[in-house]
């Protein structure tokens, strides 16, 4: 049985992308007592993984240079010495950018039943997660407020603006390009889209937001984020869940002008990482499953094929062109 | 009997100084039922003030051109129809820049007895309460921590550092100049010093704080903010008190560039108004009070004699010639 993987094997000087990754066999040891042998089914892709790739410290060592990248993905169990798990499990953690890998049994969690790799990605898991505790426990959202959220054609972002809207909030997404802007609101029903692309978004969240944003669900950061700073309301809390505008960026990123009125408004920036929330991901995975049922959370899906388009595939987050969850389909379900 | 007062004239555009203002006679009405008659005995100089001379709506409107300058200061009350004050009272509140003023009793606050007017700007009224609350209530600061401040020789930060001190913290002083590091040092109790004008700020930081900052006090933005935002600690917090560093600029200020740290760090920025915090002053004062008692707080006063000099005073707290509270002198104490 023969395995292969993508290998970080230089690290990015401004996009990860093919030239930072080498496709390799990896070896595969035995399955031992405790440990389980995945097959790889579905790989998701995140702008946190430009971040791993880095060689800086963050909220994770930097995944090695001459290593299997790091990557969350959903297996099926072939073989195992774990008691917890049997052949054709489905299960999810960080299984990496391989075919097949052998981990520990406890290091992996099983997918509720009846949800597919899809869902899971899209709804539960880490997005899921991030998108619920950021907005209700980070940003303390609440019924009547206004939300803006950036990157909201993404995976993180269009689970926020509907999560916002079902709890009764005002909600304003901003996105690129007129079709995500029309899929925001037409499809999702968002109150209104900014299309960064082709607005001036200070001036318009002026107009969509009169009473000033209440929350800003930031998964942008730069200029984005500026304009948002910029129009907070007294006591608004900026939710400080991503800067994919900075993370390509080779010089030292320019900073938000606009915190004055961050000190004006007795405004709230906080950072915060998902992982911290897993201890509590059941009360999240409840209330998404529920809207989910009952028709209240959409998704979209943005699926490549193949494990060896891994490296290339990245880039649909930075450039645009990705809208709803990224995510590599490595094999069939079995 | 005549009033003088400072009107301002013109809205600054670099430095709020005598080309903005004239010294005009100002009228002064009878006083009538609920009103009190004051003569003003000592002026509050602090940074906002260059905040409340913009054009900018900010946390209170702007002065409007041709009027008398905002300001806080202590007087003593000539005449009452207000059964609350009597003759000889000494009082606080919002009496502007002027020899005299008729405002409602109501407007007014009474002096703990026996506290002068420099230690009541110095230690209590808007600073006292601005580091009392700013640390403890926004900055959550706990015994064991370690809390950066910023302009640490000024009114609010040497104030902060020693309360830091009185509560069990690790505390490190940013100020301009080996005299205010070695007063912060020396006098007031900080565990260390960085003299920003001599040393390198961020590497500095690096040094005193080995395990980050759990509370940066931040009362003046630009490059020193952005050092701190770099060396938080794990759910460390930024209050953010101040950015004398950008009032007077011209240009759009540069934003910090070490947001993302923030995010990793689970940190949080967050603004805050000493005016918010007036319903709970009682508190503060009871403390601070007893700290003063014990000589666990000591301040420095910087009195300026003189209505007449108040335009040219300001600039001592924007080029780093104040140290500790800065007023002006208007009369005797009678």
């Amino acid at each position: 049985m023969t395995n292969h993987g993508w290998i970080l094997e230089r690290r990015p000087v401004e996009k990860l992308d093919s030239d930072c990754f080498a496709w390799r066999e990896v070896a595969l040891p035995a399955v031992g007592p405790g440990s389980v042998r995945m097959k790889t089914l579905m790989l998701s892709l995140d702008p946190t993984n430009r971040i791993w790739a880095s060689p800086v410290e963050s909220y994770l060592p930097p995944v090695p240079l001459g290593e299997v990248m790091r990557g969350i993905a959903v297996g099926v169990v072939e073989e195992s010495a774990d008691p917890r798990w049997k052949a054709g499990d489905l299960v999810q953690g960080m299984l990496g950018w391989q075919e097949r890998v052998v981990v520990p049994g406890a290091a992996l969690n099983g997918l509720p039943p009846g949800v597919t790799p899809e869902q899971w990605f899209a709804v539960f898991g880490h997005i899921g997660l991030t998108a619920y505790f950021g907005l209700l426990d980070v940003g303390k959202a609440e019924a009547g407020e206004t939300l803006v959220v950036s990157a909201a054609a993404g995976a993180v972002g269009s689970l926020v603006g509907q999560i916002g809207k079902n709890i009764g909030m005002h909600v304003v997404g901003i996105a690129g390009g007129a079709e995500k802007c029309r899929w925001i609101t037409e499809d999702l029903g968002f109150d209104a889209a900014i299309d960064y692309k082709s607005e001036d978004v200070a001036k318009r969240l002026r107009e969509l937001c009169p009473a000033g944003i209440d929350v800003d669900f930031e998964n942008v950061g730069g200029e984005i984020m500026d304009a948002c700073l910029g129009r907070l309301a007294l006591r608004g809390r900026v939710v400080l869940c991503g800067m994919i505008s900075q993370y390509n960026a080779t010089g030292a990123p320019s900073g938000p002008k606009n915190l004055a009125n961050v000190l004006m408004q007795r405004g709230r920036i906080e950072g915060f990482i998902v992982l911290d929330y897993l201890p509590r991901a059941g009360e999240a995975f409840g209330k998404l499953g529920e809207w989910l049922a009952a028709g209240k959370l959409q998704y979209a899906t943005d699926v490549v094929l193949g494990l060896e388009h891994a490296p290339a595939a990245l880039d649909r987050l930075f450039s645009g062109a990705n809208r709803g969850k990224l995510m590599v389909k490595v094999a069939d379900l079995p």
